[in-house]
C-alpha cells in the first residue's frame, strides 16, 4: 500500500499520535471546563498544553487565540461568517478552495457581501500582490488567501499580502490548510490577524480536528453558540476567547492526539519534514517531466515556493482513470476538482480535472520509484 | 476512582469503542468521500454504516437524515440558525441548556427572532404540553424541548408535544443529549422533526463526535459551508443532505468509533442499560432522602418519567465544596450550574447551584454504597 493523499488527510499518523488518543480515551476522558472534580481538570489541562504547543509554534500572542474546530473549514467559516457584515467587501484568489469560496458566494447572496477573486502569477510574488492590492475598495474589509494551493502546491507570498493589507488596515486571513506543520508561519513578524488549519494534515493530528488562530477574536462574532461551562448564568455568550468560540464538547481525546502530533513534528524538526516530502515530490515531478503522455501544470518545485503537492493529466486518461488504476495497484491518489474549481480553471484543469499526488513524512524513495514504474505501465500502454 | 459525571460525558469508554477508534486511526485512515482511492472509499463505507446504524436505532427516514457534527451543540444550532428566520417566534421551556438558550436569545439580539419560555409541570405531562400550546403565536415555527432535563433528569412528554406540535403545523426538535441511547426515540411513530444528540455521551462513542437527525433536512440552510467532496464545481454548497451540512473533514475515527458505541449498547440491550442506571440513580436518591442534611429537588426517579441524572444541595455548604471535597476522596460529581440556569431558576437553586449526580452502565452497586457513605461522613462531619 502506497499513500500519495497526503493533502487530503496525513495517513498513517505516528505511533505516537494513536497512543495518545488511546491514553486520553482511557485517562483524560471527562470534559474539561465544566466539573470542578480531579479528571475533569486534568483532562482540561491537558487540552491546554496543546493550546500552548501550538501558540509556541505559530508565535501568537496567548493561548486565548487558540481556537479549536473540527476542521480548517470551520476555521475559515469562524472568521468569514464571523467578520463580515452587509455590503462588507472581500478579497479572495484564483487558488481557493471551496472552503473559502463557497461561505464567501454564500455571504454574496444572503448579505450583500460583495468578493473579489485576484489572480496569483506564479513565481512573480510582487505582482500577486499587486494584483489583491488592485482589488481593495473603500468596503473592503477582509483579504483571505490559502498559504499554497490544495491543487497544485504553488505558495503565495503571505507575508508580503499581510503587510499590504496592513497598510490598508485590512484583516487578512491565511487558510494553511497545506502548509500548517509544513512552511513556518510566524505571528509576531507578519501580521496575520487569522490562521486557519485542519488538526489532520500537516500536524498529524487526528481527524475531527482543526485549529483557528485569532489574533484579534474581540472582532469576530461566533457562527454557534451554547453552553461553554464559564459565565453559566448569563443568556448571552462568554465574550472572552476561546470559551466563545468553543461551545459544547470539544474533541478532547483529538486535541489531545494533536498535541502528540505537534510534539512528533518538533522532534523531527518541521524543515526536515518539509526538505524530505519536497524531494519525494520533486523527484516524482522530474518522473512526470520524462513520460510524453504525462502534463505537468507548474514550474519544478523550490523550497518556501512549493507544498509538497502537484497535480497532472496523462493524454487519453480522465484524472478518475488514472486514480482507478493505481488503487487497483495499492497506490493512492486523488482525481477530480479536488474542492477547487477556481484553481482547476486556473490551471486549465476544470473540464478534466487532475491527479493529485500529495507526499507525506512516512513516504519513501523506493515508493517514488514504484510510484512512477506503475504510471509508465499505465500511460504507456493505452492503446489508442 | 469513581466517576458519576455521565451527564457530562460517559466514561470510561467501552473496550470496543476504544479499540475501534484505533483501527480506525490504523485501517480507515483516508478521507472518506474525497478520493477515489480503495482507502478513500472503504472508509467512507465505514462511516455509512453508521449512518446506517443511527437510522434504524431512531427509525429515521434514511441514511442522507442522519448528519455527522461535532457536538449535540452544534447539531441544536444547525436548526435554530438554519430554519428560523427574521420575526419567527420559537417556543423553548424551562428546562432547556444553554445550547439551546443561547442561540435562540442570540437569534433575538441579531434577526428579531422571538422566543418563549414554557413552563414545565413535573409529573402533569398533559399540563407540561398545554403550558407549551399556549405560547403558540401566529409567527410561531419551532418548539425545541429537551427530552430530559440535564440537572435533574426530569423527562418532558415528547410523544405528545410532537403531536400537538403538528396539529399546528410546527417543526419540532428534541435536545436528545441526555436520552439518546437511554430512552426510546423512535421517529417513524412519533413525528420529531430533528432530533440533536452527542455521540459521547449515552452511545458511548469518543469526544468530538454529535449528531442530527433531521427528517427533513430541505428546510435547513447550513450554518457553515465549504468542500464537501461532492458538486466541486459549483461554488453554492450541494442543496442534499447530508453533504449540505457536512463541509470540511469528518471526524471519521470519532464516527467509527461512535459505531462500536452503538453496537456496545444493542449488545447489552438499551432498556438493560437505562434500567440499571435507573436502579443505581433511584438508590442513591433513597439514600440522600435519609440524609436530613441533604436536599432533593425532584420526586423519586420512575422508569420512563427520568434519565439517571439528580441533583441536590447540603446545608451548609457550596455545591462546588461538596464536589471539591468528594473529588479528593476519588468521587467525580458536577457543581454549579451545569450550562442550565433556567432550569436551576424553575427548581430555585439558581444562587447555589446544585451538586449534580449521573450514573452510567459501568457504575456498580457497590460504587453507590461507597458514594453515600462518603457524602455522609462530609455533610455530617461538618461544623457549624
Amino acid at each position: 500500500m502506497m499513500y500519495l493523499d497526503n493533502a487530503a488527510t496525513s495517513f498513517p499518523k505516528p505511533e505516537s499520535v494513536k497512543q495518545a488518543v488511546m491514553k486520553a480515551m482511557d485517562v483524560y476522558g471527562a470534559n474539561p471546563g465544566r466539573s470542578g472534580h480531579f479528571l475533569s481538570l486534568q483532562t482540561a489541562e491537558k487540552v491546554f498544553e496543546v493550546r500552548t504547543q501550538l501558540k509556541e509554534m505559530f508565535c501568537a500572542k496567548s493561548e486565548q487565540n487558540i481556537i479549536f474546530t473540527q476542521n480548517c473549514t470551520q476555521s475559515l467559516n469562524m472568521v468569514i461568517g464571523g467578520l463580515l457584515k452587509e455590503n462588507d467587501h472581500v478579497i479572495i484568489t484564483c487558488l481557493e478552495h471551496n472552503s473559502v469560496i463557497r461561505p464567501v458566494h454564500r455571504l454574496s447572496l444572503t448579505k450583500g457581501v460583495a468578493y473579489d477573486i485576484a489572480q496569483i502569477v506564479p513565481n512573480d510574488e510582487d505582482k500577486t500582490v499587486e494584483n489583491i492590492e488592485r482589488l481593495i475598495k473603500p468596503n473592503t474589509k477582509l483579504i483571505v488567501t490559502t498559504h499554497a494551493s490544495n491543487v497544485c502546491g504553488i505558495v503565495l507570498p503571505i507575508e508580503k499580502i499581510a503587510r499590504m493589507a496592513k497598510r490598508y488596515g485590512l484583516y487578512y486571513m491565511v487558510d494553511a490548510a497545506q502548509t500548517a506543520g509544513m512552511l513556518p508561519i510566524h505571528l509576531e513578524e507578519t501580521p496575520i490577524d487569522f490562521v486557519a488549519m485542519p488538526g489532520h494534515k500537516g500536524l498529524y493530528g487526528p481527524s475531527g480536528t482543526g485549529v483557528l488562530i485569532a489574533q484579534c477574536p474581540e472582532v469576530l462574532e461566533p457562527i454557534y453558540t451554547g453552553g461553554t461551562g464559564s459565565a453559566s448564568m448569563q443568556l448571552e455568550q462568554p465574550d472572552f476567547s476561546p470559551d466563545k468560540f468553543e461551545s459544547g464538547t470539544i474533541n478532547t481525546a483529538g486535541i489531545i492526539g494533536l498535541g502528540a502530533g505537534l510534539a512528533f513534528l518538533q522532534n523531527r524538526g518541521m524543515e526536515n519534514v518539509y526538505r524530505h516530502e519536497l524531494k519525494l515530490i520533486t523527484q516524482i515531478y522530474d518522473g512526470l517531466v520524462e513520460m510524453e503522455e504525462v502534463k505537468l501544470y507548474t514550474a519544478r518545485p523550490q523550497y518556501g515556493k512549493a507544498a509538497p503537492v502537484l497535480c497532472f493529466t496523462a493524454d487519453g486518461f480522465t484524472s478518475e482513470e488514472i486514480v482507478t488504476q493505481m488503487s487497483d495497484k495499492g497506490i493512492c491518489l486523488r482525481g477530480g476538482l479536488h474542492c477547487s474549481p477556481l484553481a482547476h480553471s486556473f490551471l486549465g484543469t476544470i473540464q478534466s480535472g487532475a491527479v493529485r499526488v500529495s507526499t507525506g513524512v512516512f513516504n519513501t524513495d523506493i515508493q517514488v520509484k514504484t510510484f512512477l514504474d506503475e504510471l509508465k505501465k499505465i500511460v504507456k500502454t493505452q492503446v489508442k
